[in-house]
C-alpha cells in the first residue's frame, strides 16, 4: 500500500498536532497523491463544531496548514526528481496562511482536500488547496510554505541532554 | 468580575470548537477589553506541538480565528453604543482568515492575542490581530468577520424535532 508523505516525516518532525504519525492526540492527517494532486481525506469528529451542524473553522485552517505543507514537501521531491524515502529528507513549515471560506462547510461527511504547488522557488513552495463536502467546494486555501533548515532538523534530531 | 465577551453569546451558538462555553473539547478561549483592544490569553496544552518546542501553527490560526469573531462582536456592540447583553445579539463568522507566521512560537509560556477592529461596515467587521509570546510579536493575523443572520439565530434557537 502506498505510504502518505506524512509517513516519511523524519521522527523528530512527527510530532506535529495537524500531521504528526507519533501525536497521539493530534489529527494524524495523510495526504497521498491522486494524478497531479495531492489529496487529503479527513473525517471531523462530532465536536468540531462552528455554529451548530457546521464544521469549525479553525480545523478547516489546519487542514489546510498541514495539508499545504504535506502538499509542498510532495512536489519539491517531484521537482527534484527523487523520492521521498531519498535523503536528505524536505520537511516544510508555514510561513502564511490564506484561508477563505466561502459557504459554511456541513459536519458530518468527510472532507476532502485537494492541494497542488503553483510556485516552487529555491526553499518556498506556494500551494493552493480546496476543500469540498460531497463534491462542493466550501473553502479555498492559500499556502507559503518555507524549508526548513537542515541545521535545524540536525539540532532536532539530537538526543537531548 | 468581568465577563468575557464569549459568555455573551447565545446558547445555540455556544459550541463552538475554539470559543463555544459549552463545547467540553474545546478550546473554550475568552477575550476581554483592555484599553482599546480586545485581548485574549490561552495556555497551549504540551499537545500542541509543530516542530518540538514550538507551537502549532493550526492552533496558533484557530485563535486567531476566534478571537476575530470575539473581537468584531465587542467592536460592533460599542458602535451601536450598547452592551453584548442588549438584543439582538450580535454574532460573527469568519469569511476569510490570513495569518502571517512571523517566527516560530515557543511552547510553554502562555500566548496573548490583542485584536482591535480597522473596518466597520454593514454587517462586516475586519480585524486585526497580533499574537506574542513573552513580549514578542510572533504571528500576525487579519480576520473579514460577517454577522450571522437573525434568520439562522432563530432557526438555531428552535428545539430540534
Amino acid at each position: 500500500m502506498e505510504k502518505a508523505i506524512q509517513d516519511y516525516y523524519p521522527e523528530a518532525l512527527s510530532y506535529c498536532y495537524g500531521c504528526g504519525r507519533l501525536n497521539e492526540q493530534g489529527l494524524q492527517i495523510k495526504s497521498y497523491w491522486e494524478g497531479e494532486e495531492m489529496v487529503c481525506v479527513f473525517q471531523p469528529r462530532p465536536y468540531h463544531i462552528a455554529i451548530p451542524g457546521y464544521v469549525y473553522g479553525g480545523l478547516l485552517a489546519s487542514l489546510v496548514d498541514c495539508h499545504g505543507t504535506g502538499t509542498a514537501a510532495a512536489f519539491a521531491y517531484r521537482a527534484e526528481g527523487r523520492s521521498p524515502d531519498s535523503d536528505p529528507p524536505l520537511r516544510f513549515v508555514t510561513a502564511s496562511l490564506q484561508v477563505d471560506y466561502l459557504k459554511p462547510t456541513p459536519l458530518g461527511p468527510p472532507l476532502r482536500l485537494s492541494g497542488r504547488a503553483v510556485e516552487i522557488k529555491g526553499r518556498k513552495v506556494v500551494v493552493e488547496i480546496a476543500l469540498s463536502v460531497e463534491g462542493e467546494v466550501t473553502v479555498r486555501g492559500k499556502v507559503v510554505a518555507v524549508q526548513v533548515p537542515q541545521t535545524m532538523l540536525d539540532e532536532l534530531a539530537q538526543p537531548k541532554p
